[in-house]
């Protein structure tokens, strides 16, 4: 089963590279994101660094060059190609990355139809799991690359079914109520789950009435049309600066066209529909909304607590909840302890999942994260008063 | 008694420009430090603009224009000066600077004299608490000038009986237990706090051990012999790019000269005492020392409620915890609002004290907060094991 | 005849890029460089734009967007694309593009078989030497960006005898004379020439003796091993201050490998040939070497008047004349006079050409000019004493 | 007579600092200006440097930090004081740097007083002149600073009749001929000059006409109400991009109050005089302002030759020569040697004078020297067609 949900999510990252161009494999736009290629050669990496050179006794790397192009942030493994020079990296070219891909997918399945400790099987199911979060980022980073090209690019015609996919919210909202006590929040039992996650331990709750919905579209044009970006009282400091700096208006990937808002979704530009799910604000932008709306967002314990009570999983989150670790987390040895400890600090937590999100990849007690002032994820509002 | 408190603060401050010349009060060594002129105008600029403007008839301010000049984040009371040009603020002169505090003092001591309402004592309350936090910002800020000043020069030669004191810790190191439960935090009754100290409410925390004393130079000094600046993985990867980018490796203010470290002090530059207590750490640096020691920093809520058994007062203690908003927390209306609320994100809160703050000023719900990689403040480290 | 050289310079634009797979083609390194798939694109948008628009009656543009895309200064034509973002424009593939070049040449051969008048032949000559001047470009901005992958790719094994071209320096060096006198420069006759090569005119030019060959790679390693790049006295004061920003100490592309230096070829990486011409210098590298001989370079107009005497072609020669507009100088109307007039300032001349100028572009009055921080050229230094 | 004009000098420098207070010998507003009291201490630093230390047997230098504090560019002297910290210098203070001037001009007094060796007597005189430059500086400094401050304060009421003068200029303008030829530039006999000056030597000029007037503000006003400022084609790609990059559309200390426009003087702030010349403008500025007039500015050469020709005094002129060596300059020896030649790049020749020149400084072979973006000085438009 294990070998089966491998082989399930490689396949499923070839997938979604199956519109591209060879072209579109190359270009970084910016340092935060990655080529596709990139996603591609990095996941693989991982399996090949993490898994075959420990633990299959005759395994010849592929390139020994691969380690140094194709790593991220693991500092620990070697020296890593700097991150914001990614999109000059054109040799290997994309065939030798896919080739890459097929040669560590051999041994991989190779290992996996053996008996292997449960070591090793750990390892791979984080694997699994980072591909999955880079599946996710491939989708991002490519809108966000072809956002920037002024033709608009279509990357699937059905894509608004798929990654920007909106479903239609009733008017009205609903509040569901949470009383106030001791709670108990994090990863429990054996399942995977990201270290981050860990340890479940109790938290005290006041009560709080958390909304049923996400923001609509038509709710934050509301925000916008009474001047909400040009009132500083309802921004943290930190993101009226950014909004100044950055001179923004609107969500990322809006734009007005003759007094009509669209927006760039992988299936090109399209008229914003007021009555869908908003993406692609930042914490600050979510932040301002909800005290326009005199209410707030939800701690991230408030949302694991209430999320058993509604529907989940078209947009990331914004809690206002800082990402920090759970009592008694601690970093594991070696390059895989690398993997989320490091960005403690400066970055708030969001919760759920978005429709670009991998099947079956998050849970009620994942803990995504970013800095503030990002954009780029599908990230959206859900309001507690 | 309000009237004493008033009159005793406002002197406290003069007296901290004492020892300087005209000179003194004019620069702005950085963009988040402020010159001794602008503090001694903007403290009064407070009680002038929130009470006597309010709350006195026929009260003529002193110029039109300082309201513009010493207003600093209150964007709501009108068009601040740039912050970052604070030192090329020549006229008024330091002279007419002391002509405005009294003039605001004849007016605020015939207020109290008086019987007013409840709401203006809370402002008075206010301002004084104010100036109390710039008295401390006014000796940092100056540390921070003459420290760039290549002669070294002296504040007072008796400093390091003040600001800089550095009481002697005992070897070896005792730990204090706090059991498992829920505990109330925050500030209760109706004695005056910050409005970010309320309301009082449960937590539950896990036990813990938490250190009767805190970090001293020398032990600082063997994690920096031990190349603590130098391994990767103690450090928060935002904290690794600021040492990169800014070539840290030792605390703020110390120099090796040939082989023996010294400091800055406001007393002028000193061989390090290796017995006396780490001062002017970033958050960055403590959590890295703490990582060094397979230990770790309190939470904000384990600090309050094990305070009572340990002396502080000497530093201002990084806490892990990011600066958020209480259950419950709620912006003021008006300037009074924009107090602290604005700056809910991307701060660490530092709790306790340290020998520069003005006495009685903090308690045990004090929140001070600063961003991750100021080291200007006297800020040092407690452990939790 | 226009119709054979504008059928071979399309040709070998093509050629040059015959050794690259797809992802060649897309990367942009830094602002100042260019894709080859944009060079391409580019040099066919200026046939397309100043002369099928204008002066074939029934001319339907290719695609309506490449305008916007593939434009690069010419301003007046319409708003260009961000410079800074030619990497990311996956689509309008490379396929595209070379369909983009045949569409525009064949119409292009059709008007040249026919009649034309004189001004429709001079902007296809203009459009010949524009493609020719890319040609070079090309091949640099290729080699900046291959530079950057750590595999040092090779884009082709025999380009060492084209671009990177090394003639040997005999020992020794020869000087030749030139008596003091007035002169006549700049472009004469009928011929081609760029606008900023007019009008001929006069110039008094003091005696001066040039040196006979070029600087070699072994000279200017005594000059870096003499500790050149460490001594303040050699260097403009905006040369030591690049020197001290960018931390350099040899010239683009040189590398020490277990003190032996290498530098990076369109060949693959190589050890430095000491009695080779020296490249890859800036006008600070440049100035620097030749006032640690205690020599100088060369006025734009010794370098002319003194030309025919010497061999030249093998690197662009930095000489000391800031770019500057001829007597009588005018910028033509329109987008071609947005050509050469606009760079009048900040940049110094270069005059010859290099082993990657294409055969019979240059002649002894052309003014190539750049930043005197690039490097990127094959750009050397010849002395004058 | 030397030591009259040396006694001159040196009282001339502080009679400009009389209507200062201490607060205002201070700031440094940016990077590229100083302090009062800078100016103060680095002129005399001159003397005592290159002077009192070398010809001087039993000299004591006043205070041994004040080389490390004061110099400027002199870097062959001793580790420099960060140049953009100039203003955080606060001790000494300002009457120890008049305690220093006077113990200097008493030890130089004592000196010229003697025989001394030419030698000496002309650093004496390079000294002085190194003042007057300074003179210079110290009001164009000096007005940057109080510029800054909202309340436009007043340095001297009478200052428009010094610094700020503006002569009215009549209606019409004449044009004076210049003949082609070969001319002789550069400064000749022996009479002080600076190194930059040097050797005098033939140039040959094309004819032409140049106005014996300068531009009025008036004239300005037309080019800005006629979008100047707006026209991509007016101006130098390096000056478009400085126009927008710091959204430049007027003179420095222009501001427009209610549809008038006003300029900050040291006299505080005036309405524009229409008839009145032009002053702090920037070459991109100057050159724009040439390109709308369909006409340019003069070389270097030209103005020189010219000059004789027309009342020259009120502005610095911006030419279009790049500022380079002349043929045959070389750089002295030793610290003095950095005076010029250092900065031959990237920065275009003033000639003539301006209202805040020192009298008798300037001359007709004088080559004043800044980057083309640099507005602060008085400089003006002359124009050549």
């Amino acid at each position: 089963m294990l070998l089966a949900l491998y082989q399930q999510t490689r396949k499923y990252t070839e997938s979604l590279c199956a519109p591209l161009n060879i072209e579109d494999y190359i270009p970084q736009a910016v340092e935060f994101t990655s080529p596709p290629k990139w996603h591609l050669a990095h996941t693989t990496w991982f399996f090949e660094e993490m898994i075959l050179t420990k633990f299959v006794a005759d395994y010849a790397v592929f390139d020994a060059h691969f380690g140094y192009l194709f790593n991220s942030y693991y500092q620990s493994v070697g020296e890593k190609a700097v991150r914001a020079q990614r999109g000059i990296i054109t040799r290997p070219t994309v065939e030798q990355v896919y080739q890459y891909r097929h040669y560590v997918d051999k041994y991989i399945q190779r290992l996996l139809a053996e008996d292997i400790p449960g070591t090793v099987k750990a390892l791979v199911t984080l694997g699994i799991n980072h591909e999955q979060q880079h599946q996710e980022l491939l989708l991002t980073d490519l809108k966000y690359t072809l956002a920037l090209n002024p033709l608009c690019p279509v990357y699937r015609q059905d894509c608004n079914l798929v990654a920007d996919r909106n479903s239609v919210i009733p008017d009205g909202r609903q509040w569901l109520a949470v009383e106030p006590g001791t709670y108990e929040v994090g990863h429990g039992g054996d399942s995977f789950c990201f270290d981050n996650e860990r340890e479940r331990h109790k938290v005290y709750l006041q009560g709080f009435e958390i909304a049923a919905s996400l923001v609509t579209n038509g709710e934050y044009i509301e925000f916008m049309e009474s001047g909400g970006y040009n009132t500083f009282s309802y921004w943290l400091d930190d993101g009226w600066t950014w909004l100044c700096a950055n001179q923004i208006n609107c969500p990322l990937y809006w734009t007005n066209i003759e007094g009509q808002w669209h927006y760039y979704t992988l299936a090109g530009l399209k008229p914003v529909d007021k009555k869908a799910i908003l993406a692609h604000v930042s914490y600050y932008e979510a932040n301002a909304f909800a005290n326009w709306k005199n209410m707030r967002l939800a701690t991230e314990f408030e949302w694991e607590v209430a999320s058993p009570q509604f529907d989940w999983g078209l947009r990331w989150e914004w809690t206002s909840s800082a990402y920090q670790a759970y009592p008694g987390f601690s970093v594991s040895e070696g390059a895989v302890g690398e993997y989320n400890g490091k960005f403690m600090v400066n970055q708030m937590v969001l919760r759920g999942a978005s429709a670009a999100t991998t099947q079956n990849h998050s849970r009620a007690t994942y803990r995504n994260f970013f800095q503030p002032h990002f954009q780029w994820q599908y990230s959206g509002i859900r309001l507690v008063k």
